[in-house]
């Protein structure tokens, strides 16, 4: 709502008699009465069969920009860097599995399945090597959940917002439906030791990235998935078997999962002490900052969707949290002097994304967007001046604090530190 | 359960105990101690990097195999026919887009979105025409539901089982996150004659295939499609708008809308009058059955996924029912002498897919599988004897009875009628 707008909510029915209005007159291609469906005419596509049927389908040809963007291909090596998925053109929870977001450290291992294994061992009464077609008889659950890198939306440390579309500076975000064996059942077959309180998950690409995680959580809902999307996991996120750690960040869901062992402490790897810590302003890092922060984004309009034309329009966004599930999403279209509660689409699912909604009708005039989400443990999502104050700008990792968006005349929609 | 097993639920607990046994001793590719990681190897893809990042993702390449079936391409048509999602691969209930099921009347037109436009017309006070930029506008909801052609399973009225996969003869059925308007916006927009009792809804396919939809239910719960599990609409489901009737028979969630028309009476198309149609024994025949009944499948194991070895596993399958939300799925794995309610999976939504699940120790001796699922109005699966008692087998149309596997002691799982 603008501010000269009551803030009671829009209802269906004053919304759709506002948007008779609004729609015949504002919109860029208005809608024009017709008496007649040979106003329609008969267009190309009626006049001849179209194409067959497909064993495997594709987007229509007029999507094609609709992609994953990669920013951060590194010349000299194959495979590093990471995709965003283009949450600018994306609705409802579910992002296929095609768009979903990659981070890799050294590329998509092509994996055979029928050779894959994976070892369970270390402190264990039995250790274990499972195939994947052993793997495939286990009970499995489903889970709809998202995946956040944890160096999701870096660039709001910088000095200056990023000149990107949301997705290019907030797409290490997705969410999927997963299908896997609950990791305790394997752990229990394995007679894991229950006094040892760390495992380590290692996973069978060239960098054999490696994580460990807190046998709490493994035992707790940790999952190895097989199913991403109802089909068998893609390559980039892990096939033939992932690790799943609902809320987690990105990274210690390892991809291509080969090795589980259970230890006495943290075993330190590599990906764990140069790369995954959270450098703070005094010169000391945070380690192990497991749980991806509550978190919202306005995908729409957006930089990248920008506003067709002032009047009647819907804000539509998604918010999440590791830590559980989203209880409230306040959205701001005056640059955060006054909130209305969205609405929480159904279904809310903990730790994973939740869309919200909010009408709002645009006068024309410059304006300032902003999102805050509220999860079920209390948790804000704070200001980016709130975040740079209690961790600086050293880090780049776990940037949760809400972002704005400036409203131009023209519709244009940007990035601004507001 | 078998007969000899007594009825009570295995608990995690003992489904553990025993899978400990059952693992070690009887699948297909059993379990191997192993004290120390090299007993792994080093697998090819961890000795050097993999690919790189991309823009669009799909499957390894180790599951080409896994892809809809297009059984009923006809010679001298182009693109009539259907294709079916092959459900013995999948988990879950989202069903990727890229193997829902598809069914068209004259192929899938290749529509330009800027170039389409939807009429709104008939008994209303304000004919419109609207470009998809302005549908795009509109509020939004998102559901999760599936759609099934009235024609799937149809081979089951038949003289003998099919030797078919689960998929192949029961495969025109999938489920899917669809996110659009609401069609009693537009209609409340248009300003249709709250006395008028239907609407036709007509698509921009070269069959312009058109259905009478009541206006009860459009107002009650019609969307207009314009996202599929995130992304928009794939070309072979409607793009870049489809009408979607949750719970009713496929066809009449009109692919490609370009035209509702608000009627005094039902219209009898071509497509309402010639086909889609249920020939009854005493030769008349029955119209306008729309919702698509409570009905089940277990579709691992199932024809097309035999099972690795006997020991313990588990039955996987999934339910649906157009009036409303599952609420039992019973499992019989004798034939149907005695039954036992499976788990059904969260999430459970009123006409999605519900997974269920079934813990069964498998002794290798030949088995008959069935799975009967039962909704919230009471409605049971009935049998398929029951089925050709009421209707016949004149008719295509609206199979939803019990199907049965035989378990042979090699594992291979085929129809059976039983």
């Amino acid at each position: 709502m603008g501010k000269s707008d009551p803030p009671a909510t829009v209802t269906r029915r004053s919304f759709l008699t506002r948007a008779v209005v609004a729609f015949s007159t504002l919109t860029a291609t208005p809608s024009v009465a017709a008496e007649q469906p040979q106003a329609l005419g008969i267009p190309a596509w009626m006049k001849s069969p179209g194409v067959g049927v497909s064993e495997y389908g594709h987007p229509s040809t007029f999507e094609q920009k609709v992609t994953r963007t990669l920013l951060r291909t590194q010349p000299g090596t194959t495979g590093s860097g990471a995709s965003r998925t283009p949450l600018e053109s994306l609705e409802g929870i579910i992002t296929p599995s095609g768009l979903h977001f990659e981070r890799h450290h050294s590329g998509v291992p092509e994996i055979d399945p029928t050779q894959h294994r994976l070892l369970i061992h270390g402190m264990v009464k039995r250790p274990l090597i499972f195939t994947v077609e052993a793997l495939l008889r286990y009970p499995m659950v489903s889970r709809i959940h998202f995946l956040e890198c944890a160096g999701n939306s870096q660039l709001m440390y910088g000095a200056s917002p990023p000149n990107l579309t949301v997705g290019q500076a907030h797409g290490l975000v997705s969410c999927s439906e997963w299908t896997g064996v609950p990791l305790r059942y394997l752990l229990g077959e394995a007679g894991a030791d229950p006094s040892a309180p760390w495992i380590l998950a290692e996973g069978a690409d060239a960098a054999a990235m490696s994580r460990s995680v807190p046998m709490a959580k493994a035992m707790d809902d940790g999952i190895l998935a097989l199913f991403q999307n109802g089909e068998r996991l893609r390559p980039e996120n892990g096939y033939p078997v992932r690790l799943l750690l609902p809320g987690y960040e990105g990274n210690m869901n390892v991809k291509w999962l080969r090795r589980i062992k259970v230890t006495p402490t943290a075993t330190m790897t590599k990906d764990e002490t140069s790369r995954y810590t959270d450098l703070q302003a005094d010169g000391k890092a945070l380690m192990f900052t497991y749980p991806m922060e509550v978190k919202s984004l306005i995908t729409r309009p957006s930089p990248g969707a920008p506003i067709s034309g002032a009047g009647l329009s819907q804000i539509s966004g998604i918010a999440w949290s590791g830590r559980g599930t989203i209880r409230k999403v306040e959205v701001s279209t005056d640059g955060g002097q006054t909130w209305t509660d969205a609405e929480l689409v159904a279904p809310v699912f903990s730790r994973a994304l939740t869309r919200f909604r909010h009408a709002w009708r645009w006068n024309g005039q410059p304006a300032i967007l902003k999102s805050r989400a509220t999860d079920d443990t209390g948790a804000v999502q704070p200001t980016r001046d709130k975040i740079l104050a209690d961790h600086g700008s050293n880090v780049i990792f776990h940037y949760n604090g809400i972002v704005a968006w400036s409203v131009a005349a023209n519709g244009e929609v940007k990035h601004v530190f507001a």
